[in-house]
């Protein structure tokens, strides 16, 4: 008998019909002998319905507090729902909302995280043989004792919360996909399906783009070492576990684990700019105060004639219009020639633990994208990742080059692969 | 400055458009220079769409507890958007749930009681200048911290007794009527409006058949002396207030003050029953075993040759069926010779605080209807009221004969007449 933790987010309920099979799930779960703690996310499009009431009530932003007090009701209203359906199927559920499960958060309002959770509540209900349901994406604070949510990623990240509070078997994340991939198979058909991914590699492909995970609740489990399921709630597959680390991984294993990519970013080029000490760091702080996260920075050779380079990075795109407003407005206090602003252009990246130890990894890796023609416009790499910025419309083409260079079109090969020391 | 609590019911936040509106007039009173605590109802048929996805989710009756957490999401809303409608009109609000307003009510899920109320949080967001928003219709209950629902009248209820608990000058119930007229005007055209009605004639007025106020709202407001005014969230009109004892009213008032009708009643005469001592006592108690409440009798004079009597009892028509059911099973027990079921009944009543001291009311209302060529099928009084069963294709005719046998149609000759002594 194990403790579980599921969660369904919000396609997976977004009907009466959907929460039944939900429903049918859970008490299957139950019946195997196991204890079960259900978070669920708002009805499919609950939470654009209320955003848009509060934009037809609200002029400019509404208040934070107010839109968290709005928002939480989703979850409450398909918290309950499930529990009713379970019930119907001749078993117990008690549902709970974000503060009665002692979820504590920070203050700010929106975007909170998770401080502290005291699921004493919780414990008795299971105790009791309840089957536990907790509202996804929402907590209480500690100072004012309001209503506040989590932000992107909310209710995976509850779930996770969940599961490491009640030290749980496993969190399972359940999801229109059969889990993780080698690549997207929308890009990529021949996408192998990976049964394992360690922590490290799992926050370098959500970091890299892959959407099935949150980053931050990948985060929170390998803080906590929480075992991570994801799966399909449309099938019975199991899915794909996220557990352990790259330090534990057994060398037959293949070097590459996958392939990631990304359109949501931009490519900033200052020109010209006098190649003396502190002045990235100027411009970078420029777009820190413009509260812009950066992704890759690349500063190419001085140009020995006029001592002036050139800095180049990346920032999601929808920070872009913010990010030249700001340096334009600093154009003297830099004293850069021009700005060049391009959001034509995609990241991808390839994540192995297995190119740790390694070597040439990283020259494939180039070759296999020169050979399909593309260029790369600016590298960047990590233990275990290697990443580039080429032209958006070469994305889809350097992710089937890559998938295929390092062989993860098919399991046995990839596995021989990882022995030959490339 | 005075304290002011605001009650908007469902149809008066129905949409954004009702919400702005009903921001507009809470935003008034606040720049009148009071303090406003405002409980809001689920925006219009929220509550109906909620308890549909309940039924389609569950087989049979939904768990009280959960039905409680889904539909308490309702009032949510609303509050949060009026909170944002306000403050895009450049005040501040705060909107807190009923657990948060400090709302302790006893366990039954979907019909619980008010047992205490601690505002501190509402005290000290007034402290802040900050108009306060309360979710109604919703507590939190004392043993298991659970959320639950104050049945029919709740959210009436919740703005009397935060009037009461913060000691407001005034509980305002916004409506789309303008007030208490002295009978439902779609019955008696001529019917006047009323300027002031103390609380047991309200009570009165409430019990028979007036739906503009909860019974169990005005009996809070009673018991706490909660000044009420009732008016329409559609103008500008003063509506009717409702406060003080029918000892302080001066004898210039006229001697009634309203008819009131009730058509959801139904009859049922019990025949042949032997005229024994704790006869009527059985009947009754297989009634109540039943949890059904009665509300007029009638015990007929016995018949003197074969010491058997009829006895007549009025109930909720819903009831019926269950309480002939219930007297059908026990027939031999309690030994009566037939059973007669009528739900073609109406309830007309006279209610005024004058009638105590002014003789012959019920020989001008028995004439009044008699007149009309309506027949008394039971009648039942109190200090201060006169009830009577009669057809219920007769009940409008009823209501109006009486409205006009005591000059209700014109203020200044019901004035008058209170001083006739008839």
């Amino acid at each position: 008998m194990a403790l579980v933790v599921q969660k369904y987010g919000g396609s997976s309920v977004e009907s009466a019909e959907r929460i039944k099979k939900v429903a049918e799930r859970i008490v299957r779960t139950r019946k195997e002998g196991h204890d079960v703690v259900v978070v669920v996310s708002a009805m499919g499009d609950t939470t654009d319905e209320l955003t848009d009431l509060a934009e037809q009530v609200s002029t400019g932003a509404p208040p934070p507090r107010e839109m968290d007090m709005l928002l939480t009701a989703g979850e409450r209203i398909s918290n309950a729902l499930v529990a009713m359906a379970i019930h119907s199927l001749g078993a117990e559920a008690r549902s709970f909302t974000g503060s009665q499960a002692g979820m504590l958060t920070t203050n700010k309002h929106g975007d909170a995280r998770i401080v502290e959770v005291n699921p004493h509540r919780l414990r008795s209900a299971l105790a009791e043989g309840q089957i536990v349901l907790v509202a996804g994406f929402q907590g209480m604070n500690e100072d004012s004792k309001d209503i506040t949510t989590l932000g992107r990623g909310g209710s995976d990240t509850t779930a996770v919360a969940l599961a490491a509070a009640l030290d749980a078997d496993v969190c399972e994340i359940y999801t229109d996909v059969d889990g993780i991939f080698s690549a997207d198979p929308r890009i990529a058909p021949k996408a192998r399906h990976l049964e394992t991914v360690t922590y490290e590699e799992m926050l370098e492909l959500a970091a890299c783009g892959a959407k099935v995970l949150h980053l931050r609740a990948v985060e929170y489990a390998r803080r906590y070492n929480v075992p991570l399921r994801v799966r399909s709630s449309y099938n019975e597959k199991p899915g794909t576990l996220v557990a352990g680390s790259i330090e534990e991984i057994p060398l037959e294993n293949p070097i590459i684990t996958g392939v990631a990519h990304d359109r949501s970013e931009g490519k900033i080029t200052v020109t010209g700019v006098p190649d003396t000490p502190g002045m990235a760091a100027r411009i970078f702080r420029v777009v820190a105060d413009a509260e812009i996260n950066i992704d890759m920075v690349l500063q190419n050779i001085s140009n020995a004639s006029d001592k002036k380079t050139d800095i180049t990075f990346t920032l999601p795109r929808s920070d872009g219009p913010a990010a030249v407003a700001a340096l334009e407005k600093s154009k003297e206090q830099i004293g850069y020639a021009e700005l060049i602003y391009d959001n034509e252009v995609g990241k991808v990246s390839l994540v192995g633990a297995g190119m740790r130890n390694h070597p040439g990894v990283t020259a494939k890796f180039c070759e296999a994208l020169s050979d399909a023609g593309i260029n790369i416009e600016t590298m960047n790499t990590s233990e275990i990742r290697i990443s580039v910025i080429c032209k958006s419309d070469q994305l889809d083409e350097a992710v089937r080059a890559l998938h295929a260079a390092f062989e993860l079109d098919s399991e046995e090969e990839a596995v021989v692969a990882a022995g030959t020391g490339r």
